[in-house]
């Protein structure tokens, strides 16, 4: 049963003052490309913020939000983003509150990079593994001693929750999430789209 | 000394209707970021699009542009990225006079993706080594015989031109361009501030 009630799927990617930019480009990219080209499969993609101002990014990309929190569709994915603007979220009760709610609500939360701090503070990670960029992962375990912080991996999936390591393992959690939404042969087609091959 | 005539040189990513996401915003954030970490190499990075209007990407998301292409600075590195938008640029006379009026003034051009069909359709490519998507390379060759089209490379540097593969290989084509503008160092730090290591 769809948490949107209808017969669309929607992944909310979460923006913010000060967001990472590659952090949520990069599971746009692969997750609207795989929405655009393969309509039957059911999932739309949008972005989120707190109001429909153009948000400022990290490193100054500017980026117009499709949905406010109130306005945007009931999601079955939210995908948290990081950067250097986690850091006030890390304290902001309203935000913290709020992603509380989603967790009642929205079956699968996944973050990207430092977004896991955030989950981290809401206490949204207590007893699970958990990632995040390599930078952070001391700060992961200090939020919540309880969480088992993992290095050296792209990304952990605890099931309900997908944290990622820093931001462009969040297009590999991206990739994984096709393949656990539509099967791993559709999410080789966006990888061999994007022709994300870093090796070749 | 620089194109811009000023101590501070430009990187220029050009936005445009249906440009695909990844091709600007993977280049976007390796080069902003390490422009933005070490100001004093001297970079500055920002997009510019025809006019200030958001710019409708390929698969929805919506950028405001920092510059029109009449306001921009003048630029040291000019980055065309790929995408459905790029068809109707191949017959599109005033955005092929454009670049190559950017080809007498810029240094540096580089294209990521389909960027490359277009540059082909400008002449620009005449008598070089390039590439593009897997699925264009033949388009390529169309538009310019002259070419040496060349598959399975992530990039193809001939000097004042860099062309790139598919999408996320402007990733690669982008820290590339640090090690020619920053030393072998400064690209290695940016990679693991990124943690672009899919391999690992």
């Amino acid at each position: 049963m769809s948490g949107s009630g209808t017969d669309v799927r929607h992944i909310g990617i979460l923006l913010f003052d000060q967001v990472e930019e590659l952090d949520a480009v990069g599971p746009w990219e692969v997750l609207a490309s795989w929405a655009r080209s393969c309509p039957a499969d059911g999932w739309a993609v949008c972005t989120l913020a707190r109001d429909r101002a153009p948000v400022s990014c990290a490193n100054g990309l500017c980026i117009v939000p499709h949905h406010t929190l109130d306005d945007a569709p009931a999601l079955d994915v939210l995908i948290h983003p990081g950067g250097q603007g986690t850091r006030p979220l890390l304290t902001d009760d309203e935000h913290l509150t709020w992603l509380r709610t989603q967790r009642e609500r929205v079956p699968l939360m996944t973050s990207v990079c430092t977004g896991s701090l955030v989950y981290a503070a809401a206490g949204l990670l207590r007893d699970r593994p958990a990632t995040t960029h390599w930078s952070s992962l001391d700060l992961l375990g200090k939020l919540d001693p309880s969480i088992e912080v993992r290095d050296e991996v792209r990304f952990v999936d605890d099931g309900d929750i997908i944290t990622s390591a820093g931001v462009s393992a969040g297009i590999d959690m991206a990739l994984h999430l096709i393949t656990r939404l539509a099967g791993p042969d559709r999410a080789r087609q966006v990888e061999r789209d994007i022709q994300y091959d870093p090796a070749a």
